[in-house]
Order: C-alpha cells, then sequence, then structure tokens
C-alpha cells in the first residue's frame, strides 16, 4: 500500500506557482491569482506563469515553469487547458516542485482521452515522487492560515477558521459546510482532491489525523477509489482519538449513477461501505446537514456528554412530542439527582413538570435569570450529559432572552446545551445562537438523529418496547378458554379447524388416533395451562397407535410434574395438517381507542423476533384483509420464496374475515383472541389455526 | 355513537359572552377581551361578564350570564375559577347559549376532584344539549373571519388565513404552526380543545371535512378519546376528498408519559393508531416540521404531481446526493420527453447533465432568464409531474435572482416546484421563497420524506434494491468448486464439515450410510448443478440402508430429467446433524473499494426474505467476529426465544474466524465463497457449514 503523502509543505506553503494565471479579470485563473496575491497570506513569492503575459496586475509573469527564477517552489497550481497538463507536470517535477494542483477539467471524467491523461500522470507521479492533487478539483483551502490556492470568488469570505478538517471530491457540497460553519467552531483545512489521480481523501484524512489543530475530521465522498489505503487512514483517525464523520453519497441505484458521472471514481457498495465505516469507528450520517451538524456537535463533546439526555422545554406538547421522538431514537433519559429535583421545585410553579422532560410552562417566559438559574441547575447534575432545549416559538424579545441565556450557559459548562429553534420565524434568539455559534438545529428530529449518532452514550440506548402482540395483553381477571373450548366455538362459527377429538385416556387416544388418520398431533386440554409447549403438553408426528398410547402417557406425566396445580380436562388428539405450511398469526385484541383491532403477522417463531404485524380495526371487509394480509413486510413469505409455491391467500383472507365475523358478533364481550399458529398451505391447500385461545371479560 | 355537533354558530358567532372578562391589564381575562372587542370582527356584541367590574375599558360589564340583556348569545368563552365554572355552565344551558368554550384549568388534568368536575360538565352536555369546548384549552381561532376567542397575545398577528384546517389539543405547538405558516396559504381554522370533555376533534375534523374554504385538515394529537369517532370523521374527511395530515405524539414510552400527564387523554397504543391512519386514510407524520411542510405541500398539489420526480439543481454533487436520497425513499424518478431534451441541449452547457437528475453547472447561476427557461422547459414536460430544486449555497444577487425565478414558474405551472434552500445562510433568496408561500425546505431528506408521504404517485415507487447475498455476485468467469471439492478444502483448512464421503453406486450409498450412522442426507455432486435442491438433487433424513439406496435411483433420476447437461460426479452421503439447529449464513466476496469483505446474516430462508446481514473486512479478529455476530437485527434467534438455549457462539466465532483466515490465505485468487446454510447448534454442540461454494477468479 502507498504510504500517507507528508502534506506539510503543501499545507504550509512559502512559494508558489500559478500557471495558467491571467490579466484577463473575473477569469479563473485571475481570481486564482488573486486569492494568494490579494486575499491570501502566502509568506513567500507567487508566481504567475502564462506565455501569454509579461506581468498581471503590474507584477511580473512567467512564459513556463522552467524559466521561472531560481526559487524553493512548494506548490504548483495548475489552470491551463487539459492537453498541456503534463507537460506542465513534467516541468514540475523537473524543477524539483514537490506538489501540483490540477484544478483543470477534461480528464477521466470527460471520457477515454481524458482516462489516458490520467494514467500518464499517475505514472509521472510513480516515477518521479511528484504528488498531483485532482485534476478536475476547485482547490485547497487552508482557512486558519489564510491560505486559498482555489479559483473561488467566495475564498476572502472564509474566515472563520476552526477545528474541523474537512475533505470531499466534488467542490459543490463542501461550499455548503463552509456556509454553515461560518460561526463558531468553523473548518481549519479543505481538501477536494477531484478525481484523486494521486493524492486522495485518505492522504488527507492521514494528515488531519496528526494535525494538533483538527479535532473532528469530517468526509463527503462520492466514491472509494482505494478501501485498503481509506481503512489504513481511518484507523490512524481513531488511534489519535479524531472522530470521523462521513456523508458517502451512492446509496441507492439513482445516486450511484449520478455518482459516477461526476467524480468518475468506483462507488463501492453501499452495505459493504457502511459495514466498513462502523467497522473502523467513523459516524456515517445521511444528508449534508447532519454531516454540518454532527460534525460541530462532534467539537463540543466533553466525557460528560454521554450521561444521560435531559429535554427542557416551557412547552408540555414540545416536552411531550421531543420524549416521544428521542425515546423512538432509544436516547438514555437522565434520573435527575434530589437535589436537582429540589432546586426546580423551588425556582418552578407548581404545576411545572420538574421531572424528565422538564417543562418549565410559559411562566418562565418572562424570566431571563430564571431561565438561566434552570439551565444551571441541570447542567450541575452529574446524571445529565446533555441538554435538548427545543424552543417551539419566536415570541420577540422573550425568546431572545432564551437564547441569550442559553449561550451564556453554554459558555460555563461542561455540559452539552443543544437548542432546537422550531418556529420558521428565525428571529433574534436565532440568529444570537447561530453567531454564537451553537448551531441551533431546526427540527426536533433532526436533534436527534444527530445526538443519536454522535454522542457516545454511556448508557447503553434503551430501544423502545415493541408493540406487543395481542396475547401478551393479559386476559385481565376475565374467562379464558381451553383450546378444545376455544376451537369447538370457531368451528360453530364456521371456521375450519383440525379435525380431533378430547380423549379421557390412552387407549381412546390410540383408537381415535388411527380412525383420524396418522399422522396425528396430541395436546393437553387444560385451562390453567396457557403455555402447553413449555408445559412438556404437546406431541407431534404420531405415526402409529402405540406411539399415540406412550404419548398420552408422556403428556401427563410432563404437564403432573412441571404443572401440578393444573386441572387437566382431558388430550386432544388432532389430525396433523401436511409439512411445508407457512406459519402465521391471526388475533384480536381490545384497543382502549379504537375497541377491537384484529392483527395479522408472521406466526412461530417470526413473532416474538421480526414482529412482522399489521393491524385494522374490526369488522373488516373481503378487501381490508386483502390489503391486510399484503401490508406485511416480508409478504414474500407468503408469496414463495425459493421456488416455493405461493400460500393459499384466499383461505387466509377468509378465515380472517371469519375471525373478523365471529369477533364483532362477539363485540360486547370478547376480550381477546389469538390463533397461532394458522397454517396456511400453498393455493387451494387450504389455511387453519393449530392453536386458539379466546378470552372473554370477566 | 354520538352525531357530529352542526359547529356553524361557534364557529362564526354573532354575539359572545365574556365570562371572567377583566379589567386588569395584561391579564388573560382582559386579553382575551380585547382579543375580541379590539382584535376581532365580532359582528353582533361582546358581552363582558364579571361581578367585580361595573365596566371594563369603558364598555359595560355584568354580574352573571343570567344577568345579561336579552341577546342571541351563541357562545359564551369563560375563564374564571374551576369550582366557578359548572354553575356559569348551567346558567349557559338555561339561557339557550349553545356553546361554551371553557378556557380555565384544574380538571381531569389536575387529578381527582376536576375529573369529578369534567364528568358533571359531561352530565349537563349530555342532559340539556349545551356543547362544551375545553376545558383546559388555549380557545379557537377563525383566522380568515378575524375571530380570536382566545387570550394569546398573538392572535392580533394571525393575519394569514388559508385552506389548512387546524385541530391540536394543547395550545403551544399549534402556534408553531401559526408561526410557520404566515405566508402563502396559512390556516383558516385553529382549533384546539384541551380535555375535550364534549367538543372533540371528531367533530372538528368533520366541520372541516364538510366547510368549503378548507381543502387539508392537519392533526396534533396528543390522544384518542373516542376512536370510533375519529375514525368515522376520517371517513367523511376522504368521502369529501380532504387530505388528513395527523401527528400523534405518544410513540415511546417516554412520549406516552409525557402526553397522558399533559391533556390527561388516553393516548392509544403507537401501531394500532398509526394501523388505523393508514386503513382511513390519514397521513402520518414523524415531527412537527414535517406536519407544517406536508399540510403546505397538500394545499399545492394538482392531478399532475404524481407523474414523476425530476431533480434540477446547478451542482453536481447536490444533484447526486439528491437522486442518492430520493432513490433510497422509492420516489419514482421523470423520464423526460424527447423535446425536453432537446430544449434543455440548446439552452445548457455541454458538459451539464441534461438527464433526471439535471445538473446545469453553476453557468446558469449568472443567467436568471435561463433558470425561468430552463424551468419553464421541465414544468412543460408531461412526465414531470413535480420538481425538486436544491439550492446548495447562497451566492447572494445570484441566488436571490434563482429564488425569483422559482416564484416566476411556480406562479403560472400546474407541475409542482419544491426549492431547498440547503445553505445555513438565509439570505434574501431564502427570504423570498419564504414571503411567497412557498416554505423552502432546508434539508434534502427532509424535503424528500415529505414527497414521499404526501404526493400521490402514479407510477409506483421503485424499492431500491436490496443488497445481495454474495452468492448473487455470480463467478464471472471464473471456476467454481463442487460442494464435495469444497468441503475437502475446508476440512484441509481445519474447518468443521459434515462427515461425509462421495459414492458411485447405490450400494456404496446403502454400506457408507450405514458406516456413518442414520439418519443420512445424500446430495448430487456436480459443479454444473448451482441449485441442487431445485434439480432434485437433496434427499434429507435417511433412516436405513434401504432408503438410501432408494434416495440414491431417485435423486439420479431427477437430475437426469431436470439438468440432462449435468454431468454427474457421484453423490455424496453425510451424516445429518441433531434436529433443532439454527442455520445461519457466512460467505465473502470481493469489493471492488475494499477487497474481500465477509458476511454473517441469518440463513435458510432469511436470506432471501429478512436479508438479516452484517459485513466486515477480512481478515477478521476473534473480536472482530464476536461483534460481527451481535451486529445482525434478529440476533435473538441466536440467542434463544421461547425459552430455546443459546446458539454455540463459540463455535460460530472461531467458524467465522477460520473461513476468514481461510479467504485471507486465499486472497489473490479467491473470488467468493458461501457457506449456507452453516449450522449452529445449541452451546457446546458446534457450528458447521451443511454446504459450501467456492469460486476462483478465472
Amino acid at each position: 500500500m502507498k504510504p500517507f503523502a507528508d502534506l506539510t509543505r503543501f499545507i504550509n506553503p512559502r512559494n508558489v506557482a500559478v500557471v495558467g494565471a491571467s490579466a484577463r479579470e473575473a477569469s479563473q485563473g485571475r481570481r486564482l491569482y488573486d486569492n494568494l496575491v490579494l486575499h491570501s497570506a502566502v509568506p513567500g513569492e507567487v508566481f504567475a506563469v502564462n506565455p501569454a503575459y509579461g506581468e498581471i496586475g503590474g507584477r511580473p509573469c512567467w512564459p513556463s515553469i522552467s524559466a521561472l527564477p531560481e526559487a524553493d517552489i512548494d506548490v504548483a497550481l495548475i489552470m491551463i487547458n487539459a492537453s498541456l497538463v503534463l507537460d506542465a507536470l513534467k516541468q514540475c517535477a523537473a524543477r524539483g516542485i514537490p506538489f501540483a494542483v490540477v484544478m483543470t477539467s477534461g480528464f477521466s471524467e470527460a471520457g477515454e482521452e481524458g482516462q489516458r491523461l490520467e494514467r500518464e500522470i499517475a505514472e509521472l507521479c510513480r516515477a518521479t515522487g511528484l504528488h498531483v492533487y485532482g485534476p478536475n478539483c476547485p482547490g485547497f483551502v487552508n482557512v486558519r492560515d489564510r491560505l486559498g490556492m482555489t479559483f473561488s470568488p467566495a475564498f476572502k469570505d472564509d474566515l472563520n477558521a476552526g477545528a474541523i478538517g474537512l475533505a470531499t471530491q466534488g467542490g459543490g457540497l463542501g461550499r455548503n459546510l463552509l456556509q454553515g460553519l461560518s460561526h463558531g467552531q468553523g473548518v481549519g483545512l479543505w481538501f477536494s482532491a477531484g478525481n484523486e489521480v494521486d493524492l486522495e481523501i485518505p492522504d488527507f484524512i492521514a494528515h488531519m489525523a496528526n494535525d494538533p489543530q483538527i479535532r473532528v475530521i469530517a468526509l463527503l465522498m462520492e466514491g472509494v477509489k482505494n478501501g485498503r489505503r481509506l481503512t489504513s487512514a481511518l484507523e490512524l483517525a481513531r488511534a489519535r482519538n479524531k472522530p470521523v464523520v462521513v456523508l458517502k453519497i451512492g446509496h441507492s441505484e439513482a445516486g450511484v449513477r449520478a455518482a459516477q458521472s461526476h467524480t468518475a471514481s468506483v462507488a463501492g457498495s453501499a452495505a459493504v461501505n457502511s459495514a466498513v465505516f462502523r467497522q473502523f469507528g467513523a459516524i456515517e450520517v445521511d444528508d449534508l446537514d447532519q454531516l454540518l451538524a454532527t460534525a460541530r456537535l462532534l467539537t463540543r463533546i466533553t466525557p460528560k456528554s454521554g450521561n444521560g439526555l435531559c429535554i427542557y422545554t416551557f412547552s408540555g406538547g414540545t416536552a411531550a412530542l421531543a420524549a416521544d421522538i428521542a425515546g423512538g431514537a432509544g436516547l438514555p433519559m437522565a434520573a435527575f439527582a434530589p437535589a436537582t429535583k429540589a432546586a426546580l421545585r423551588k425556582l418552578l410553579p407548581d404545576f411545572a413538570s420538574i421531572d424528565n422532560p422538564v417543562d418549565t410552562t410559559a411562566d418562565i417566559l418572562r424570566n431571563q435569570q430564571a431561565s438561566v438559574e434552570c439551565l444551571r441547575i441541570l447542567c450541575a447534575d452529574p446524571g445529565v450529559g446533555t441538554v435538548l432545549f427545543p424552543i417551539p416559538m419566536d415570541y420577540g424579545a422573550i425568546t431572545d432572552g432564551m437564547a441569550q441565556a442559553i449561550a451564556t450557559v453554554a459558555a460555563e459548562t461542561d455540559t452539552l446545551i443543544v437548542p432546537v429553534w422550531m418556529s420558521r420565524r428565525l428571529g433574534g434568539g436565532f440568529q444570537l445562537l447561530e453567531t454564537e455559534g451553537l448551531l441551533p438545529f431546526l427540527a426536533l428530529s433532526d436533534a436527534i438523529a444527530v445526538l443519536a449518532k454522535a454522542v457516545p452514550w454511556k448508557t447503553p440506548a434503551v430501544q423502545p418496547a415493541p408493540s406487543s402482540p395481542p396475547a401478551a395483553a393479559a386476559a385481565s381477571g376475565g374467562r379464558m378458554l381451553s383450546e378444545a373450548a376455544a376451537k369447538s366455538l370457531l368451528r360453530e362459527a364456521g371456521l375450519p379447524v383440525p379435525q380431533g377429538v378430547v380423549v379421557a385416556n390412552a387407549e381412546e387416544a390410540a383408537e381415535q388416533a388411527a380412525r383420524l388418520g396418522f399422522p396425528v398431533v396430541m395436546k393437553v386440554v387444560s385451562a390453567q395451562i396457557a403455555h402447553k409447549t413449555e408445559a412438556g403438553g404437546v406431541r407431534l408426528n404420531i405415526a402409529s397407535a402405540g406411539a399415540a398410547r406412550e404419548a398420552h402417557a408422556a403428556i401427563l406425566d410432563s404437564v403432573a410434574r412441571r404443572c401440578p396445580e393444573a386441572k387437566v380436562d382431558g388430550i386432544l388428539v388432532e389430525r396433523m395438517l401436511p409439512p411445508g405450511g407457512r406459519e402465521v398469526l391471526v388475533g384480536v385484541h381490545r384497543d382502549a381507542a379504537f375497541g377491537l383491532v384484529l392483527t395479522f403477522g408472521l406466526g412461530g417463531i417470526f413473532v416474538e423476533t421480526i414482529r412482522d404485524v399489521a393491524h385494522r380495526m374490526i369488522p373488516l371487509s373481503r378487501d381490508d384483509a386483502r390489503a391486510l394480509v399484503r401490508e406485511i413486510e416480508y409478504v414474500e413469505i407468503l408469496e414463495g420464496v425459493r421456488g416455493q409455491a405461493p400460500a393459499d391467500f384466499d383461505a387466509l383472507e377468509d378465515l380472517i374475515v371469519r375471525v373478523s365475523d365471529f369477533a364483532w358478533q362477539h363485540r360486547e364481550v370478547l376480550h381477546e383472541m389469538e390463533l397461532n399458529p394458522v397454517w396456511v398451505g400453498a393455493a387451494g391447500q387450504g389455511a387453519m389455526p393449530l392453536d386458539a385461545l379466546i378470552g372473554y371479560a370477566g
């Protein structure tokens, strides 16, 4: 692997040459020259090179690189026709100029001839040790040392340096980030090496990992040229404790197409890219505003930030919404120390919520000092690592004061304060937060998404409780029917149920099994046993009369040992359905707001893991059932994978409508029911509940 | 079900009474009175009621409702101590006042006494037909008719009426929406009925569904009091063709807690709520800014909007990022008509991209007229229903002009133009879009999320291609090893593989099966058959020598029929592993950027449906393997569900490291390998690949 380039002389050159400097006002060659001569602090000389001019703006101009006077030139900036670039680079190499920046377009992004030129440049680099940055790039900006090797007219306004190091491939989106970081902690170095013929993003990462003034590395990548160099550079950044945040364009097919036409580099498969970023500790984000906000937030994170999240606001609805979104993202909410609560209680009105989320109520709006006090109290709590402070409305002077309170406390605490300016009225308060460099978020969910990615939370993130399958809503004091009773109710209601009979002893079991036809399944019948399998109360695949006798004894034995208190009403013997059926769940429960709701989903092991379910209010029409079945995420399991025949959708939909009808008829008393698993055969084979629970209100 | 209330006299009252009107400046009672007297256009009289005053602001004040002069009072606004409210309501009922708005707090949200009071109010409503709005609410605002039955000091600035009808429960967040909709299409009616003792959100939805001036209904709900009334109201809105967009607070546990303490209503289960909204055609959103933007966008949607998405920008990186995010969201990209391309080609420089996404390049920045032309061309294309126009940088006057171009074309086309102002510099261009009522989005992903929800796309949304499992990356011209050859290579490399032997005839099969011990599995060995099961080349669970003989014949027969061209090298007989193992996949493929990458995931049917996989660059350490195994989403399937013992993680991790080592040793030539399924037993039972494919580069 090619070692990382030493960029010291590139970052801080003494003398530079501008090849293609122009006297023509507003030309790119002139802007580049002016950026260096007028707007940069180049310690040494800026040599203009252009055979067309004897002088530019009153300063001398030379006809070629070779013709330049004796001087230690560190970087040659090249903005001439693509066909002339190779020769200029050869002159650079011959003079021992270590770095050349080729801004000119018309290389690999433009077609075969350009690709050939690029290969020759790469060959020249290998042969001579010359380092080339570009081609097809907007240049390099060293904001902190006022050095703009770029033709961008915006460079003269890039005045806000900071601890964020930025590497991009194209130029346009980097400018967006610089505009976003024009207050507070800004961008110190901005690399943007276009086609990356020689110097690549990994070289820049490696430099920034070692640069003591850079604390956070932000990457905007359209393709990965050399994966192993990239991961080595990421490893170096991790070793140096420099967090890396990356936006990788090229996730969807459409995006990949555009990325390839744009930078002509190889867009790796999105899933692999993401896995590699995770593996090497880089934080991947999904949009440009997230890249900006995450980079900025990373410069503000302290060892305390991950202790726990506090939501603090003056509107109850906002508190609820923020807690809701934070809960959904799994952020750990801080538990307040007693001293914190006591102090808040003293300061806030009685009807304020002094628990997390804190809702001061609007009373605090009139008292800026109380805002400051409250924030100080929260920030002093050791369990509070980050305070999320949503401001839902712009109330003019009142919210200006609130913004001032945030700025005041943020400057004195090691707790991370994250303001969210939720109003579209971006008044004085917003402007103050912006110019103070606090980069207020504009939406709660944006803030929370970034906090989830950027903050190293110490408490493991609490996953939100997944919606429980209906059976988990325990029959609160109601009456549960045994499987056998439930099935006979269903049979009366016209639902298909397996052929079966409850037997009283082993001999009867053998007889009935033979009558039903082998194989059979046998299950204990007891209203006290909800989990028959766990009680040893189920035997499958019984293939002979002898086996049925044996199974009868074994079930009674297991149940007696595991559920000694259960009253056994007999053993249910049922014909087994052919193998290869798919298992689904059809359940009904009573929702507090909407009444009886039907749940359909994948059954068996899927119920507790993937929880792939969909719901609909009862009663359902046949069309509802049809839509419901297709609403689950992995409906292809029913449609058939690996050449499997599709399931019997007709029968399944019919069963769902019958369950809905049954539940609707019993709507006054039905508490819950669950058919799980429901066996669904291939088209034409039918659908049948293998187990059934029905619970009535007490 | 209680019928929906007729709100005609409530929305446009002639005479109103303010019970609790106050002479004290800045009191809520005074602000309420002033809002009606000074800032509202009440056609009739505003009667002040307060026993403490003879007059307020020079106008008469009466001691009680009963004492008011003869007049047809439509609405009584009540802002007095909670303990006095019931009596005041009784006076209202006695006088035949049809509506009362109770703003006072201290009811069900405050505890038992308040709950009792609320029950009595509800009883009074039932008995007398009085309609109560509230209690614990900020009032009602009829923006379009300048009527503020509210104590909010902000009401006098609520001047921007429009076709959006808003119903909330608490007041705070509604204010945010009004601030956001203060230009362009605004809020016409804002209901916010707090505890909803009588009038509820469904009443307001039903009114707005029938109100000809309301085109879009926006809901911000913290709880659902009466699900069936809600769904009836949603049905009515759908029948009247009024789109409904809803933000429901209370998705996560934390959110539910805050919502309950705030409005004291029942927060239904989040999954059921979402299912019901979907069932009844309401668009559910996740955050307040989405609610705002979706409501606004819905007022701008035309029958053409869903035809196809066009992305139009002047920066290649932005085009790529936008296409990427839109692709990820499954939005259908428009295909341009030939005339569109021809017209763009004439207008734009050669290096611009005139395909979708359109990248005009920065040249267009200098020419506002060209911007207008370009937009007109795109909007005229019948396949373009929506133009997403991201502006990544604020370039001062240049981007101001671009904003003007958007406003110009937006006013004349039925194509939806959606601007995204991506820069944090919110200069003149942003302000212009804002005041023109175009509500520019501030981030690409926000815009695309809303477009995905709000626009009824005609082309079914194209799902992004899921990342393929390694085997799908076909061995391009390389050499594939047969299963038997692959397994013997793995065995040599120290990997566990099932005991087995390749046999040449049925007799040998029976002998070897007996030697290995029953049950065995038998599989065809042929380099030409990649999918053995589909070819009928696999028999499982062979329990006797006779069955082995039979299976040998059956396999040869099937294979001869289904793959007549395949050369059969024998039949592999293997000892079957005990039942109850879990199936996983361990694969290796070569990524263009990162080289060999190992994929781990759930095997069997899961590979093609759930695609629950994780990746890591090779080589992997033991720690890498440990982390990788736990990175998949449904790791609980390995940890054991339903009382199942955990899988043998040790053996699995060991196997993964060995696969990685094997791949690393063969890294120069290995193209891909796939072990699928890998059988993983319970802890201590080991892990073993049941099938193996190895492909070398050609």
